[in-house]
């Protein structure tokens, strides 16, 4: 999966760019939300780390005011972060718009679940450094392509933009004091529905007018299914400069998406997607799958600042990330492994005699040498055992070289998969295998 | 350097797995000796951790001692530990002998220096459950074809066994209770040279006779440089069973190796080769790069026990490991990364006006979809600014379609490496760059 997604990355011209697991506990801490800090695995200092602890939290056993003197380094949270600090520090030595791709692991102190990890992989593209919506469009491609690609199946490519978002919650009263709350109650709407929603909104304390103005919007968004309602949009857009020119954007990012050969069913506008996250300014991608076990496999969006928090104030940027683990819970899933990720072996050689050994050895290096996954029994075990073991390895053809195979310097040579079994010369062996 | 890795280890019907970052705290305490426990990262627990710390080292400050009652998780300190914990707990699925390869992050608190990292990266080769020395073999052609591969200058293999350098010790006197002394001495002979080694030998007090003996051990050492003396090794070896054994298993190991190809300049035996590490009990080996800047680049040995420690007892294997961070140190060092590694865009297309954007981005996906990397400049910034991009990215090619070439609908293709441009049909394009 990664050699596929590499692939695709590269062929945009992204370059990869790796960071450590380690950075310093206060570069993450403050990042994620109060939530969020809570999840972040903290590492404990080595040597003896009670003699700088500090005193009187210790005193009043008040773990979280005593972490900071205990700990100085923390895992990774995710791979945005650390991006804007790598940025920030080798910003000297960057061509900007600088495009990366990162595929490492992250960390979160999450209790486990159905795709939920406490350790996975994040395979991230940014562009940083152009407002250009062309960005948009690069990244769009590279998940048609990507999914495409790993043959996830019936995935969809869901796109918003965060000005449109706010004009939409305008629209129906929600001031702008409110609209942190708003997001976390619509971001629920496909777990619990629009009466959860409402009724979330009102245990948030937002107005009834704006609980009863919510059925509006969601029917606005169900509508979206059957083709996008541009006009009922910019209806509720109109005279909001930002909004309009989301709308104009979006509506770009779709015309150019499709005559990039994106099909149709496999994005969408949602004017209600969210996403938690607070740093989106510009557009947010989502990538969901029907019918699939796991939530989101992949997320996004455009913020317009992310090196401010390192000092380094406007570089606008926008990223894509994929879940690789949650990819592999849905092709799991539909059990949609390309055949190669599940190949067992190519070749197993099995072990005759003390006599044939210089001959099965210069086969395996003959046709190790021709690509062939080969295998020698380490031991001139019963056949039956050996064969046993090839079959368990599910390898493609078994050779062996019995007293009478060797007197004529060759092989017997058996396909597991049809079980036909034939005696061909030594020196035509590999010219078989690759025929 | 991972691809290539991977490739050879596929080769040998090596299977890929993959384990946490995180074992628990009690699984890697005592596996590493107790300098190694010092150096083993931990895990702070989540929450309020203290509200189960150990009152009575809390109360005393005992940093070592609180560490159990506050820290439940480590991350992994090699990859040879969790392996075995991974064969025991899988035994009733897992095939044997099982050949696996692991190419994972270990962490280590080590002071940062020259060739030391706190994070890195080992590549693991194991086979378990089999006692065949052609185990040995498989490896020894794992490291030459790996090496050489990766186009590492002068690397030299070097092999020792167990049972070799214990007769050795025994021969001048060294007794059981002494050898572990003796080969933390002798693990030093190229850092401090015989005199440091001799020097060590009596501060840890063995005897004169064994301090003197130690200069033949050395001289022999010397005089393998030339060719192994065979003779002088069996007269020390005689009458110890084991130690024959040992002797028959490297010479048969060194023989084949060499008639599977490996250079003779590729291969020595060292029988003063000893290698920290207490569990190996066979084959030991070790990979130097002559005048490099970093220690040994790779290691290895065979372990009659390793998944002992887990409860499954007398499961014989044998495994080596890729220092990729040591191996990349010692190519920076010759300047000696091949070429594809350091290469840099394929082709950058340039943004002329909103009129040539449709072509321009059906020509990069046209180039994409051929296998190119291919960036289309973000904005319609000047000229001048976007070659300097081309520049700055290392690009090959760079096309651009102004108002001319979108009359007849062709591109300017400047080549970046000799500077020469032409006018080219759009059609022609991706014939002309892949021919």
């Amino acid at each position: 999966m990664f050699d596929t997604l590499r692939d695709v990355f590269e062929r945009h011209g992204f370059v990869p760019i790796q960071t450590p697991s380690f950075e310093n506990l206060s570069t993450l801490t403050g990042k994620y939300g109060e939530e969020g800090d809570q999840l972040i695995f903290k590492i404990l200092n080595n040597g003896d780390y009670l003699a700088k602890a500090d005193e009187g939290a210790l005193a009043a056993k008040d773990s979280k005011g005593l972490t900071a003197s205990i700990s100085k380094k923390a895992l990774r949270y995710d791979l945005t972060v650390p991006f804007a600090r790598f940025v920030v520090m080798n910003r000297n030595d960057l061509t900007f718009p600088f495009r990366r791709y990162q595929i490492q692991n992250v960390w979160r102190g999450d209790r486990p679940g159905k795709g939920r990890y406490q350790e996975f992989t994040q395979c991230d593209c940014d562009i940083i450094g152009s407002e250009s919506t062309l960005c948009e469009l690069d990244l769009v491609q590279i998940f048609d392509e990507a999914l495409t690609a790993l043959g996830v199946p019936g995935y969809r490519i869901v796109v918003n933009d965060r000005r449109i978002l706010q004009a939409l919650a305008g629209s129906i009263g929600v001031n702008e004091d409110q609209f942190q709350d708003w997001t976390v109650a619509v971001d629920k709407l496909d777990k619990v529905g629009v009466e959860g929603v409402i009724r979330e909104l009102a245990d948030r304390g937002l107005s009834e007018g704006v609980q009863e103005a919510m059925k509006g919007l969601v029917t606005l968004r169900a509508s979206n299914a059957e083709g996008i309602q541009w006009e009922e949009l910019a209806r509720r857009c109109d005279g909001r400069a930002e909004a309009e020119q989301g709308l104009e954007d979006m509506r770009a990012l779709l015309e150019r998406a499709q005559a990039m050969g994106v099909k149709p069913e496999s994005i969408r506008i949602d004017p209600l997607l969210a996403r938690g996250l607070d740093y989106y300014t510009g557009a947010i991608f989502e990538v969901v799958v029907d019918s699939a076990p796991v939530g989101s496999i992949c997320g996004g969006g455009r913020y317009a600042d992310l090196t401010g928090i390192f000092g380094w104030e406007g570089m606008s940027g926008v990223g894509i990330s994929f879940g690789a683990d949650r990819i592999e819970d849905v092709l799991n899933h539909f059990d949609a492994w390309p055949e190669l990720v599940n190949r067992g072996l190519d070749v197993m050689i099995l072990r005759m005699s003390d006599q044939t050994l210089s001959s099965e050895l210069a086969l395996a290096k003959e046709l190790r040498e021709a690509g062939l996954g080969v295998e020698v029994y380490p031991e001139t075990a019963k056949l039956k055992k050996q064969f046993k073991y090839a079959d368990d390895r599910r390898a493609r053809w078994v050779l062996l070289q019995g007293e009478e195979e060797a007197a004529t310097q060759s092989f017997s040579l058996k396909n597991m998969s049809d079980g036909t079994q034939r005696v061909i010369p030594a020196s035509a062996v590999r010219a078989h295998l690759l025929g």
